[in-house]
Parts: structure tokens; C-alpha cells; sequence
């Protein structure tokens, strides 16, 4: 990796910073987020806006370009690739380390008396607009938003915003309609009493709709907004996808429909206008709901005194509770991962020990035998194939540099997942293809311990998915040993794989409280630096825990794995198992083997299926 | 209990709500709080105006009066009580059920437009009124600070501030001088840049001073603010106190001291004064501290550029880790509080057969036993003597009128502590005099489970304690029951029994990180509206624990029970303990039987020992 020269690009943006053409006064500094105007994790090659200026091409990160400096803000997890990313322009703010100022604080120590700092009003979610707008307010400093994006005006090769086609889903796949959806919704609104909801997550315009598209790698989603209103319907779409007869007849638009039902089609860039003139147009008491982490642009639009700002909407709520249709499609998908990954550790098995597959080659296979599944669409992350060392960097993905070639000699980490029509997958094992040390299967056995408490834990209605995160480490914790990273998160029916608004976390408070249809993950692990990682995650549903009392009638959940993958057992020191955790895991297998054993017959896979019967056959414990 | 009548004394307020001489412009609304200057949980007579004016003397519960109306907000626990001690002028408010207002919205519903809400700028925190004044300023109304408390101008027999004699502790009982205590305030003083450290809460300054009181009930302090500068210390207090030689010579008032540890003295009443002096004299960048629950007339003394806010005080953190001295103190109090309760519980076993002790009775001779013992102060909180039915309300304390007789029917609970010089405790035990049913063995056995979980955690350095909350639950969520309140707070070293910024519960996220040193309580419970209640309390020291391995050189705690009162082996179902969890219990009695059997010897309780050996009897679980 040689870093990119970007001396000639922050000429050119300390040029535009300055030019009356995009600023109406000029601005001492720019910032450059992270992020698109719709605050999605993953973003389209045309949002990358700070990797193009700075070279640095992380998932977090925020530039800042002053007159005179130019600085880079990531995490741990980025250290070194930022630093080999950049030129000697940037300079890098670690943060996490104690003497790292903050943006504000860097701001306001290299600043000039009164200067104005300039960011894209659609980038910038209004939450941290205002945090960042005191913080420069009370040094004599201004916030402003620019219009124009500065980097859009000097990135000459910038790709297009993907407009790709669309995908309609079915009842068959949604069990409910959107007309039916946006019942809901309205119901909602009406309880809030708020007119007007504004739908700004990409994630949460695909679910109302019960459409999908490819405008961004691994997210089924594509760019569009909604504004719904008690009888009105906008959709905010660019493209000639909505001349495509059959999204037509799945939206209605040629039907007549009871115009609360009529969806009006407007051009993606005309939300703003549009919100403005709803904003204009309200009478008191009205109200616009909005997430409170929708862009600035979007939530000044609506004056302040009518707008209801929530964390969570309800669109992001009710998707979050899968129905039968959605729990099945799940089920389905999770079977025919379960085969793929049946057939894949299989061909490791034999493969491995003669020292040709490479973490990329196995990478590449796992997604061949997924590809083969039906309603296959695409892989729903960038798979972490990791062996020895690699393993223990939690967000690892190989590329040629740091490739390794897995070997009997070192624990093999695989975190991946795909996108089928019927849903979302995301399940890592943690295998060894020689014979594991006793330290290897000891710590291993603690991470199984941890996903067991989890994953088998009975707790009350309404309890929130933090509260379950110690569990997950108990085991780890009593030898002495942890994982810096949370325990689960969401997961999207054939959408995002990680969703609010529940997740498993000690680093969360304001997550919603966990119900029977709720889909998270459990991923409890153990890395050792330099030496290897583990981690066993299953995607599992919570559902009803049936007990023997019933306090208050509050009634009990539990999880239900819907990932069906052997667990190696090679890795298992059974004698640190209780006969309840050693009963869970033959129970787990033997699910195992019944439901993918009998789809790997149905597909006749015969060499993946001995190998399956092979992985689950039930532990003995040492009595 | 008959209503307080109330109908006069709110014409009064009425009236002064609008005199002038009071007031600069009328208001329409008056605010009364719970709290006093201080912020405290425990209040002195004088501070107990909003029981005053509406009869409702639960611990907490907000009034508020308009010309029309008057209203009370309370949570659950005080329904029923509120609705029996205040007259028709009143309507209750119920806190947490759906339909009930917030104070905000309900003033907004009833206020003529543009009216002025009133409250007493040294009783309102500053946070609650930023946020209080926000939601009525939206709605066109103005929240003015009104500094003569109103309800002091028509409670004619206002009983007297307090203002009893100090006890000073000397450094075998606090470990550390007040002078060092200085040194090391001013020295986090530095490290976050501020000139100014204002002390607002009543157990900081004792704290700080190493002087304790007796001003308010249950609580060993005095009322008082101080100023600690870089240079100077200012003690605001009032009466003859300082006259005291011994309190003079503790403080080295007439000692020829260095300037900076020099204490000026000054009248408790000229805090404000004194404080907005500070105020005016700041130039750039000299910063004052405040807890962001000071009151609001403090923090406004402040200009708000100065201000530097905090939830947690540097005195609330440092008071919160215990030195060998106070923790030493610790120890000695709960051997000598366990040989009270010895006492105690071999005292019930003869007498409640005989149908002659009611709650109260058994109350007050714990009460007596603890008086026995040396350096006894006072309880340090109001004792929960409850048997049967009367155990399922937990904040029950008995009163003639509920004041239920033991029998060998009933489970009884008994929560009590008290104030030694050398340390404050708090212990909980559940009994049963006869024979306990098989289900209320099963509960307890649930909820003993769920206290071994806590005391016998194992958690990485730096772990909150919030995220060990579920350990305690998880016994009893396994079989459908849980419980409604926090598992455990920060206890005071001879300072109150509740304090911050440590604790135990699913409530909180801003808590401090466990340290060692630090002192909570554990105790789970199982209540059963109508039947019976059960809760195991013990107050545990968090120490270092001794781990296998060592994840990132961070170090594990876990804790060591202080309170060695036996836990009645008549309740437990030793089928449904695991092996770990029996053999806690059999080490815990036997360190019970060493420690508080060697005191109870050398105060020659006899009978007592006895007692404590029977109930210290090893568990035999069933293999």
C-alpha cells in the first residue's frame, strides 16, 4: 500500500473553500464525514468522499482541511492502515488515546478568531451538527452549512450514483403488504399525534415498500426517500426504475387507488424543496417526525417547534419484529447457508493440509457454494477469512498483502454471510484442521460457554438485549479473560445485517427492549494478539420462553438458533462443560443434522452430509 | 391516617403567590419539591415542605400549586399513601401509569397563557430546571426562580435548621487527613484546569472535613456548603460550632497554617453571595466546578461560560474508594452489627411463638441490640420490620396502623442497618419461624442463587456495575419471576447508607466503573403482592480477584462480603443450589461462625454463639 498524493486535491479544496461560486463567505476549515446523506454503515462508491481526498479508505473516519492542515480522526481498528493510506499532509488523530484532541477542540486550537467551518448539511446528522456547532459557537467560531458538496466540485472522475434496478418482494416474502404497512405507520403517527413522517434509512424506504435494489454493495437497498403524510404518499426515486411495469403494478401507480394510497413519484433531489414547502405549510400542533439522526439539511427544513425527533422510528421498530413469512424466509435462508458451509468446511477439510488454500481462496469459496443456493443475491458483508494472527484482528478481510495460506497448524476464522430473496445470513466458526492446543480448545470452550448463556438464556418480556451482554462473558471473565467488542446485533430480513433498534451490548443503553420476533445476533469471542482468534456466532430469533411461574403475567422470552452449523467439537474441552451447556450442544447438532441433514439429501450433497453426520455426533461428558 | 386539611394553608400561598413582597410579578403556578439545598434523599424537618402543604409525607413526591388547582406527582409506591394523607384541594397523580401527565405538560394544559411558574432556586437542581424551564418557555411560559421560599412564609411553627454539634474523626477511623484530602482535590483540580470546586452535597463536606453530624436523621452530617480554591478554603456553616475547641483545634483554626490551608469560616447563608463574588472575579479560562445537580441558584452564581459540570463529583469518586483505615472501620462495624442481629434473630426464635412481637416490637429491639454495641450512633436508615403480606411492600415500614404480630406462619424480613463511628451498615434477612412451604423455599433459593452470582462475580477492572445486575436475576428468570428494584448501592463509610457513583441495577448506565475499595450492597429479592417478601442483603467490599489469565494486563475484582449475619439454612432447598453455590454458602457460615462467633465469645453472648453455631451448621447437598 503506498499512500495516495493528495497535495495537488487539498490545493484545489483550499481553492473551492474560498471561492464564492460554492461558499458564501469563505471557510477556514471543511469537514469531511464519513458518511452518506442517509447515514447508512455501508456507502456507495460515490460517497467516498473522505477515502478520495485523503487516500484512506476505512469504514470510520472523519477528515477535517483547514487553510493550513489537514487531519484524519479513526479508531483503533485503522491506526496503522490510516497511517499507510495517507501522504505526509495528513495528519492522524488516534482516537481513544488520551491526547488526542477532539474535532471541536482541534478546530478551535488551530483556527483563526471567527472562522467559519463548512460541512455538507446532508452528511451531517443534526445530532452531531449540534453538538459540533456549540462546541465552535462558544469559541467565537460558526458552524456552516455548504450546499454544494466541496468535494464533489474537485472530484473530476467521480462515479455515478448507482440507480440500479429493483426488486419487488411479495407477500410471500414480506407477509404484509406496504398498503398495509403504511396502515400501521399511520396508526402510529396518529398515536404521536404528528401529520407527517419523513423516512430518511435507506433500509426503512426498502421495508415500506417491499422493494430491494443493489445501489450499495451488501445492503439490498437503494436511494431513495418517503415522506408519508395522513393521506399523501412521496416517494423520492431517481432513474427510469419506476417506468419498469412491474414495480408500477407492485406500487399501484397506474391503479386507481383511494388517493391515501396514491404514491407520488418525485426526483431524489427534490426532497428538500418538497420538505420545505411541508414545513411551510404547517398549521400549530402539526408535527413532522423525523429520526433524530436524519441530516441536518433534512431537519431544519421542518421548523424546529414541529418537529417530533425520536432515535428510533417506527418504521426501524416495526422491521425490526419479524413476522411468520419474514421468520420463515429466515429459516429458509439460514438452511441453505448451512449447506453452503456444510460444503465448504468439507472441502477445507481436505484442501487445507496440502497448503494451497489461501484466506482469499477460501473466501471466494464460501461464496461459490452460497451462489449455488437458490434466491442467491450477493454476500450481505465482506467475508473475514482469517487464519493464525489475522484471526485476532476483529474486523480483518484478506487482501493480497496480508493474505495467509490456512494451515493444520492454526485456528481458522470464518465471519460471513449472503443475501438470499428469503434473507440474511451472518455466522461465524471458528475451526482448527490439525489438532488444537489444549490452551486453544480451553479458551474456545469459554466462548462456547458464553454463546450458550446467551443463546439459552430466559429472561422477562420487555427486558432490553444489553442486559443479556455480561452473560455472554461470565465464563471468560472468571479466568480472567474478555472480548472488546459487543455480543449481537440486529439483523434485516433480505436487508442490512446489522439494524437497530436491539442489539446485545454493554456499550448501549437506549437500545429497544427485546420481543418474540426480534432477530440478533450472538457472537461472543476471544482474540489473542498476534497469535489467533475465535468466535462463534449464530444468527438466532427470539421467541417465547415457556416457565414455571409468571411474574406479574409479564410472560418470558428466549432465542431460537436460526444459523444450523456444527460447532466444531474438535475445539471443545467437554470436561469445562456443565451437563446442561454439554446437553445444549447435542441438542443443537442434533437439529443440525435433522433439518440441513435432510436438505443436503434433498440436494444430494452425500460427501457435505457424511461429513455433517460426522461434525454432530453428540459429546460425551466425563461424568 | 386522616387527610391533612388543607384548604386554608393553600389560600395562603395562593395569596402569596401573588404579594408582591414576595414575588416580583405574580405567579400563576408554584412548584414545591422533595429535596433541600443539598439535594439529599434524607431531609431535616425544616425541608419537609411540600409534606406540609399537602400532608403527603412519603420520600418522594413533587407539588405543584396553581390558582386553581393543586396536584401531586408520586411514584408506585406512594399511591396509596398519597390518596390517605392528602385532602380533596389535592389530585393525585400517579407516575408511570400511561395517562398520567408529566409536570410540564399538565401546567401547559392548565396555565393561562404567558404565566410565570415559581419554585425556590436552591431547591431545584440545576439539570431538572434547564429542563423544566425549556418545556414551558415553548409553550409560552416563563419559570422564575423565586427566592424567599413561599411555603416558608406561611409555615408559621417551621421547625428550626439543625444545627447540632460536629464529631470529629481522627485518622484511625478516615485514613486520611482533610488537609491530604485538600492536597488531592486541588490536584484534580489542576488536572482538569478549574480555579473553583463548589461542595453542595451534605456528605461531601463531611467527607471532606472528616467531621460528621447529626442535623438530619439517619444521615451523620451537617448542614453546610464549601468553596475549595487553589489557595483558599471557605466552610459556610452556622451556629456556635465553630466555637468548640476540640472542632477548632481539628481544623487548626487558631494553628498558624500555610495561607492555602487556612479555612475561612462563614455564614451557611452566604454561600450565594460569596459564591456570585467568585463569580465576578473570574478571568478567562478559570473555570468553577459544580455537580450538575447543584442547585440551580448555585450554578447560576456562575457565569456559564465558567462553569464546568459534572455528574460526579471528584469527592463523590474519592469518598466512594475506601482506604485501609475506613475499610478496616467497615469490618469492625458489621462483626459488631452481626453479633446485634445474632442477638437479635436467637431473641425472635424464643419470643414469636408466643404471639407477643409485632414489627415495631422486633424493630426496636434490634434497635436496642445495636445500641449495645460500642461506637453506635444511630440507625442509619428506617428499619423494615415486615412479616408476611406486609414483606411484599419494599419500602414497608410498619406503623401502628399496619403493624402486623410475627408468627411461626409467616416469613418475616427485616432490612436494617445502622451508623457506627466506625462504619455504616445495611443488611437484609429473610426468616422463617416454623416451617417455611415448599415454594417459599424454592423462591428463596432462587433469590440466594442470585446473591452468590453478585458476591461471587468475577469481572475485569474497570467493569461497571450495572452490568452485573442480571447475574442476580438470572435464577429467578430461568423459572419466570424477577424483581423490581436495583440490586445493590454504594454505601457510605459512617456517611450515608446510600450513595454514589457505584451501584448495582439495570436502571442506570451513567454509574462509575467498580474499583477496589469500593463498598455496595447485594440483594436480590422476590416479592409476592399479598404473601410474602424475600430479599438476601449483604454489604461486599469490591477486592482484586485472583485469575488463571490476565487479558491486557487488565486485572479482575470480584467481592468479599463485609455483613457475616447467616443466611437461614431452614430456607434454602439445597437440591436446587450447584456445587459452587453450596460450597459459597458453607464458607460463608464458616467465616460467619470464626469472625462474629470470636466476638459474640469475647462479649460473653453465650447464648447467642449458640445460636450462630446452629445456624452456621454446613449445607449436605444431595449428590
Amino acid at each position: 500500500m503506498s499512500p495516495k498524493i493528495t497535495t495537488e486535491l487539498l490545493k484545489q479544496l483550499r481553492q473551492v473553500m474560498k471561492n464564492p461560486k460554492y461558499v458564501q463567505e469563505p471557510v477556514q476549515a471543511y469537514i469531511v464525514p464519513s458518511g452518506d446523506a442517509h447515514q447508512s454503515e455501508y456507502i456507495a462508491p460515490c460517497d467516498c468522499r473522505r477515502a478520495f481526498i485523503s487516500g484512506f479508505d476505512g469504514s470510520a473516519g472523519t477528515a477535517i482541511v483547514t487553510e493550513q492542515h489537514a487531519a484524519m480522526w479513526t479508531d483503533g481498528r485503522y491506526f496503522l492502515q490510516a497511517a499507510h493510506q495517507m501522504d505526509n499532509n495528513w495528519t492522524l488523530m488516534k482516537m481513544g488515546l488520551k491526547d488526542t484532541p477532539t474535532q471541536e477542540d482541534w478546530l478551535v486550537s488551530v483556527l483563526p478568531e471567527g472562522s467559519k467551518v463548512g460541512v455538507d448539511p446532508f452528511i451531517i446528522p443534526a445530532d452531531q451538527w449540534k453538538r459540533m456547532s456549540k462546541a465552535l459557537r462558544s469559541a467565537g467560531h460558526d458552524l456552516v452549512p455548504v450546499k454544494e458538496n466541496l468535494i464533489d466540485t474537485i472530484w473530476t472522475d467521480c462515479p455515478q450514483r448507482p440507480c440500479k434496478p429493483l426488486i419487488m418482494l411479495d407477500l410471500s416474502y414480506t407477509g404484509v403488504s406496504w398498503r398495509d404497512k403504511i396502515v400501521a405507520l399511520r396508526s402510529k403517527m396518529a398515536e404521536r399525534k404528528v401529520m407527517w413522517f419523513v423516512v430518511t434509512a435507506l433500509d426503512e424506504v426498502a421495508w415500506l415498500f417491499n422493494l430491494r435494489g443493489s445501489d450499495v454493495e451488501y445492503n439490498p437497498v437503494f436511494f431513495a426517500y418517503a415522506v408519508i403524510g395522513m393521506n399523501t404518499i412521496r416517494l423520492f426515486i431517481d432513474g427510469d426504475r419506476m417506468m419498469d411495469p412491474p414495480v408500477r403494478e407492485h406500487l399501484q401507480l397506474d391503479s386507481t387507488l383511494e388517493p391515501e394510497f396514491k404514491i407520488q413519484v418525485m426526483p431524489y433531489g427534490s426532497i428538500l424543496s418538497e420538505l420545505q414547502a411541508v414545513g411551510a405549510g404547517l398549521s400549530p400542533k402539526e408535527k413532522v417526525w423525523l429520526s433524530d439522526k436524519a441530516s441536518y439539511a433534512l431537519t431544519e427544513a421542518i421548523p424546529k417547534a414541529y418537529r417530533y425527533l425520536t432515535p428510533y422510528t417506527p418504521i426501524c421498530i416495526a422491521k425490526a419484529v419479524k413476522n411468520a413469512a419474514e421468520t420463515e424466509g429466515m429459516r429458509r435462508a439460514h438452511i441453505k447457508d448451512a449447506v453452503a458451509l456444510c460444503e465448504l468446511f468439507n472441502w477445507l477439510e481436505k484442501e487445507v493440509p496440502k497448503g494451497t488454500v489461501t484466506e482469499i481462496i477460501a473466501a471466494d469459496k464460501a461464496e461459490e457454494f452460497r451462489s449455488q443456493q437458490k434466491d442467491f443475491v450477493e454476500l450481505s458483508f465482506a467475508t473475514i477469512s482469517s487464519t493464525g494472527p489475522n484471526g485476532a484482528i476483529i474486523h480483518y478481510k484478506p487482501v493480497p498483502e496480508t493474505n495467509r495460506t490456512l494451515s493444520v497448524n492454526e485456528i481458522y476464522l470464518l465471519d460471513s454471510g449472503a443475501q438470499y430473496k428469503d434473507g440474511t445470513t451472518d455466522v461465524t466458526r471458528t475451526m482448527h484442521f490439525g489438532t488444537p492446543s489444549a490452551y486453544e480448545k480451553e479458551c474456545f470452550t469459554y466462548v462456547l460457554k458464553g454463546h450458550i448463556a446467551v443463546s439459552a438464556a430466559i429472561f422477562p418480556n420487555g427486558t432490553k438485549g444489553h442486559l443479556l451482554d455480561s452473560f455472554a462473558r461470565s465464563a471468560l471473565w472468571d479466568c480472567g479473560l474478555d472480548y472488546l467488542h459487543g455480543t449481537g446485533h440486529g439483523v434485516g430480513s433480505f436487508l442490512n445485517v446489522h439494524e437497530g433498534p436491539c442489539g446485545i451490548s454493554y456499550k448501549t443503553f437506549a437500545d429497544e427492549p427485546l420481543e418474540a420476533g426480534m432477530i440478533v445476533s450472538d457472537e461472543p469471542g476471544y482474540y489473542e494478539d498476534g497469535s489467533f482468534g475465535i468466535r462463534i456466532e449464530n444468527v438466532v430469533l427470539v421467541i417465547p420462553a415457556e416457565t414455571k411461574y409468571n411474574f406479574k403475567n409479564r410472560g418470558s422470552l428466549t432465542f431460537e438458533p436460526l444459523t444450523l452449523v456444527p460447532i466444531q467439537t474438535k475445539m471443545i474441552d467437554v470436561n469445562l462443560l456443565t451437563e446442561k451447556e454439554c446437553n445444549w450442544v447435542n441438542e443443537y447438532h442434533q437439529k443440525c443434522r435433522e433439518v440441513v441433514g435432510a436438505e443436503l439429501e434433498r440436494q444430494g450433497r452425500h460427501e457435505a452430509l457424511r461429513w455433517l453426520l460426522r461434525e454432530t455426533e453428540p459429546l460425551a461428558r466425563v461424568q
